[in-house]
């Protein structure tokens, strides 16, 4: 049975709390010599669609390793909590979507359990620190060798919950997508693979026309928003492979009032 | 003589500089081997009150350990710097009541040291930084299997400073009780246990009444703040066996006005 | 060829994003035993300045180690990537003055290399993540054993980008200088070292006249801030042996109108 080294963690806890060091504390209980890397702790209350996309911007990153989930409105209701295999990593939080950009980032579901198996909870389980109580000592016990059959019951992993999936098409000379996320920078990162718009003729050095609500903006294609200069917007190709926005030295999602979900439309610039 | 692998360390220090860094390379040029988990550096300047609940909230999920926190307005004064030993680990810091409430936790202490051996500080010594000059030099060593008779004189755990133990009893029929703590989901912890109010009757399904101030409301008794609809009051018996107050998906503290040290009783909802 | 168990990691990434654990995962698939301790990610957005000093504060408390610094406005232009050999640490990151204090502190620099071998790189390099993509696999190399001369071209010390020094001088009987930082507690340090105040005579006990633009305070120099009564502001030595002002409880920085930058002048009060 696998056995992983490396453990991830995050959640909607903040940092004012014990809350997370707590979680550290459990696990290491299990597998004291398990190394856990905190992804962050720092995602908006609540905010499923948000800690999705961090989760799976972070994932490819690492060896194969046990990844730990949870932001979860939901704690104490029905939901249930899972164990999922993709990749040749496990995956372990509520069943609400949290996991599922992630898990299709990896490869795809190949086995998936629920948290049945209350042997390997910690013996009082309160209702409202799931983290805690179950996901983190059933994790480390996975980490530690422990197979993914003796956590639960084995489930189909076509039934795990799924987040929509952002929009992203061409159609009529536009590739069409949401914001997936703004960093601390302001980089607006859009749903649009940099492949969409190249299909349209848009590459670095072509002019492009951003649309968003009724206002359009014609900006330049470049390598990298350092390529202009301070205060200008471009378009370029981010690190995960998708058109982002960005503004040199400042905010493109306060400049272009574009939050995360909003609609944008990318087109090539007429040339006059 | 016993020895510890891991180190747990809170402070009040914040994030954005470089204190507690150096703190944990100090412990490391110690004992390069100790695994250092950090509880949270956010505790609001000075406030030691809280500093001390989030630590014993903390404690009961470690393994035996070396705990190092720092909260300290008084540095550079007269306060003595101790290391006490209680429940099989060991705390380390300011004398001012920081440590008492997870040393109560913990059983209470058996032995207790002032730190007065300098030979286990830091060469230079500055009056403002004891976390980085004393306590956490003296952890590490202890941590490393330095006996705690080594690191100072001897005193009386019965000397050591604590703080006033939060007000939480049972009269007239009511349980009467403070805030204890706030936390980042906005819900109120309370000094009063479970096991108080269920002296009164009150537990899952019954309605009690919370009285703060002026203010007298009904809110239901839950297994978990999901199970009533968004926006809605409920009172619960949190991880720590302590009565909670919660809005789900909402802030409980904000919306009932009760920050820390607020006083709050409870009863029975009179069935009309 | 030296080996480092140690690598640090300073940038202004913020902690709500997956940006930190990303370059730890690929510090880590390089050295999987690399112990990696994070000393702030928390500059402000581009604040080479603010970078520096917390590097350099934070770098003397450190074993032999890879320190690897990432504020980098300039990402994707052309300034170069480098590793700098000071004082038995390496320093690697954008030259952009980022290291320049950390490797005057360490004693200068000895041999630097411009990251040129693109083998050590990330086989896909983002233009505008060179933290993850370069500086961190070069840096982890390093510290599993990779010499210096295997990462890049050998560049002249002497052409490293460095930050203009902080000034500060003696002269007409008055120590100028200016605000090196300011703390989380708004502790003003000074980049005046209490040797320059000693040659004028001030010392602990003796009053000293703080002059900013038109304003002019006499002060008490005490051992630390909290010598003085709540709210009171005093000079001391802080613990990197410069003239910091402080109020006791208070915030120094807001109270006296003092940013980073700004110019003091200090002299000893005139007994009358």
């Amino acid at each position: 049975m696998a056995q992983f080294n490396c453990l991830t963690f995050l959640t909607d806890y903040g940092l004012e709390d014990a809350f997370v060091a707590v979680c550290h504390a459990v696990a290491s209980q299990v597998a004291p010599d398990l190394r856990i890397t905190d992804i962050t702790h720092l995602i908006p209350l609540g905010d499923i669609r948000r800690g999705a996309a961090v989760l799976g911007q972070a994932v490819p990153y690492f060896p194969p390793a046990v990844h730990v989930a949870v932001v979860d409105p939901g704690v104490g209701t029905a939901r249930r909590g899972v164990a999922v295999e993709a990749g040749g990593s496990l995956f372990v939080g509520p069943d609400n979507g949290l996991l599922s950009v992630a898990i299709a980032v990896a490869g795809g579901a190949t086995r998936a359990v629920s948290l049945t198996n209350k042997a390997l909870w910690r013996e009082t389980t309160a209702a409202t620190f799931h983290g805690r109580d179950i996901f983190m000592p059933v994790a480390a016990h996975l980490a530690a060798g422990t197979d993914l059959s003796a956590v639960g019951d084995e489930i189909d992993p076509a039934d795990l919950v799924s987040l929509p999936a952002p929009t992203s098409r061409v159609l009529d000379g536009e590739a069409e997508g949401e914001v997936m996320s703004v960093d601390r920078f302001g980089n607006v990162q859009l749903s649009i693979p940099a492949g969409d718009v190249g299909l349209l003729g848009i590459g670095v050095g072509t002019p492009l026309v951003v649309r968003a609500g009724r206002r359009q903006l014609t900006i330049p294609f470049t390598d990298t928003f350092a390529a202009v200069a301070p205060g200008e917007i471009v378009a370029f190709t981010d690190s995960a492979g998708l058109i982002s926005l960005a503004v040199n030295a400042g905010d493109a999602a306060q400049e272009l009032g574009l939050p995360p979900g909003a609609h944008v439309r990318l087109a090539p610039a007429r040339q006059s």
